[in-house]
C-alpha cells in the first residue's frame, strides 16, 4: 500500500491510472475507522481497480465549540485495517497541504443544509462540501462510497456533484450497526459505559417510526409523537430532533405516503449521536366500491 | 468544428482525449466575441493539441437589475470566428443543462471578491466561481485562458482552482485595445457614438496613475487623485472607483514600492465599463552616503 501526502504525488498516481483506462474507487475518511467504514472499503474494492482511502481529520468541518482537538487519531490501526482490505493508496493530507495561507473558497448548498444538522452544527456542511469538492479534484475518482449513516451529508454530496459536474458516481451504503442497533461512528468511543447503555435508544425510536409508517400511520407530527414516546423511557437523553422527511429534499412530511427518511439527534451528555432510517410507506389499498 | 450542448457529450469527447494524452485549451466566453477572445483562442491554439471554446451567458452572474436579457447573442457570427481561429468544439450549454431544477451549490471566494467588482455587483462573482467549476467540470481542460480586463475575475479563478484543486492551469492573457486605448469589451456595443467618445477616458486616467508611479509618485492616495484628476475632464462619466492595489490580494495599497494594478470602473449614461493596468514602481536608489 502506497502512503502518500502530497497533492502532487495523489493526482499524477490518478492521472496515469486514468490514462490507463483503470477505475478508480475512493472512500474518503476521517480515520478511526471501524467496521462501517471497512464495508465502504470492501464494497468499493468489488466494483474497481484501483481504490484510494484518504484519512483527514477536516478542521474546516468542526465548530469552535466542537470536538476538533479530541477527535481520535489512530493512524497506525487504520492503516493496517486498510493494508488488510487490499487499499492500493492511502493519501494522508495535512492541514497545511489542504489549506494553504490565502486558501478562502467556500462551498455551500443553502438548500439541502438548512435543516437538521445544517442548522444544529452551521459551519459543518460547508466543510463538508468544500473538503469533498477538493478531495475529489486531488483523487480524481470515478466512484465515491459513503455510508448511510451521515444521511444528509450523503445527500449533499449526490447534490454537489450534481451541481458541479465533478463527475464521479456516488454510492451510498447501508448504515452497519452494532448488535444492539447502535450505528458505527468514531464518537462512539466518547461513550462511557452508562452512556453506552443509552445510546442504542436512538436506533430504537427510529424503528418505532418505521414501525408506524409500516403498519400505515401516515401523520407526520404523529409519527414524530411515538418516537419521542419512546425515547422518553430512556435516561439521560436530550433529543435534537426526530423527523420524518422527504428522502430527497429533506423537508419534514405532513403525509408519509411513499418513501420517507427519519432522521435523528440526540445528545448525552455532551455527545452528540445522529442516525437514520429509510423507509417505505405501505402501498395504498384499493378503495372500497360505494 | 464540432457543436457541442449536451454535459455527457462534452466530457466524454475531453475524457476520451485526455486518455490519448492529448492537451486540451479552454477559453469560456460569453459569447459576442471579439478581438480580445480572438487573442485568447488563438494564444489557446498555439499551446494546446485540442481547443474548446464554450458560449454561455450565465445568468447567475448578472444582478437583478442588470443587462442579462439585452447582452448580445451573435451566434452565427461567434461561430464563424471560432470557425477561422481552428477550436475544435464550440461547447454551447443550455441554461437548462447549466441550471436544472433542484440546484443550488454557490461558490465563493469572500476576500478576493469582497471589493471592487465584488462589491458594486454582489451576484457576480459567486456565478462566476460556480460556472467556472462547472465548466471545468464538464470540459475537463489542462489549461484555460482569461483576459486580463476582468482582472479581479482572473485573480478569482487562479484562486478558486489552487484552492479547489480543479487542477486546470490558468493563463492570463493581456487586454486587447482598440486604437484610442479603450479595451476590448462585448458590452461596448452598447455605447452610442457620444458615449464611445469618451469611453476611451478610463484608460487614459488609467496610463496617467501608471505614468505617476513610473515616475517615482509612491502615495497611494495621491495617485488616485491624479487619475481623478484626469479623468474629470471627460463629460458624462460617473467614476465608481480607480484605485492603485496589491496584484495579489487586490487591496488597496498606500504606498507603491513594487507591483501594482491599477483598477478603474466608471458609469457612463447606464453603462458600466472596467479596464486596470499593470505597473511596477521604479527600482529604488541606492541612498547617498551621509
Amino acid at each position: 500500500m502506497n502512503i502518500i501526502r502530497t497533492i502532487r504525488a495523489m493526482t499524477s498516481w490518478s492521472e496515469r491510472l486514468r490514462r490507463e483506462s483503470v477505475i478508480i474507487g475512493f472512500v474518503p475518511t476521517m480515520g478511526a475507522l471501524h467496521d462501517g467504514h471497512r464495508a465502504l472499503i470492501q464494497a468499493a474494492r468489488r466494483r474497481c481497480d484501483a481504490l484510494v482511502v484518504s484519512i483527514f481529520v477536516n478542521q474546516a468541518q468542526f465548530g469552535p465549540r466542537e470536538d476538533l482537538t479530541r477527535y481520535p487519531r489512530p493512524i497506525a490501526k487504520d492503516r493496517a485495517l486498510c493494508r488488510e482490505e487490499g487499499v492500493d493508496v492511502c493519501f494522508e493530507p495535512t492541514a497545511d497541504v489542504m489549506y494553504p495561507e490565502g486558501f478562502q473558497t467556500v462551498v455551500t448548498l443553502p438548500e439541502i443544509a438548512r435543516r437538521w444538522e445544517g442548522e444544529a452544527r452551521p459551519h459543518h456542511f460547508p466543510g463538508v462540501a468544500t473538503v469533498v469538492t477538493k478531495l475529489f479534484g486531488m483523487v480524481r475518482p470515478h466512484l465515491a462510497l459513503f455510508g448511510q449513516k451521515d444521511y444528509q451529508q450523503a445527500a449533499l454530496v449526490r447534490q454537489l456533484v450534481k451541481d458541479l459536474n465533478l463527475g464521479v458516481e456516488i454510492e451510498v451504503r447501508p448504515t452497519v450497526r452494532e448488535a444492539d442497533g447502535l450505528a458505527m461512528s468514531s464518537r462512539n468511543v466518547y461513550l462511557n459505559a452508562d452512556e453506552r447503555m443509552v445510546a442504542p435508544w436512538l436506533s430504537r425510536a427510529l424503528r418505532t417510526g418505521k414501525q408506524a409508517i409500516e403498519g400505515g400511520m401516515k401523520d407526520g407530527a404523529a409519527i414524530e409523537r411515538s418516537m419521542r414516546k419512546a425515547i422518553e423511557q430512556a435516561p439521560a437523553i436530550h433529543v435534537e430532533y426526530l423527523a420524518v422527511c422527504n428522502p430527497d429534499s429533506l423537508e419534514p412530511l405532513s403525509s408519509v405516503t411513499h418513501r420517507a427518511v427519519i432522521l435523528g439527534a440526540i445528545r448525552i451528555g455532551s455527545i452528540r449521536l445522529i442516525d437514520n432510517l429509510l423507509v417505505n410507506a405501505p402501498a395504498r389499498k384499493s378503495r372500497a366500491r360505494r
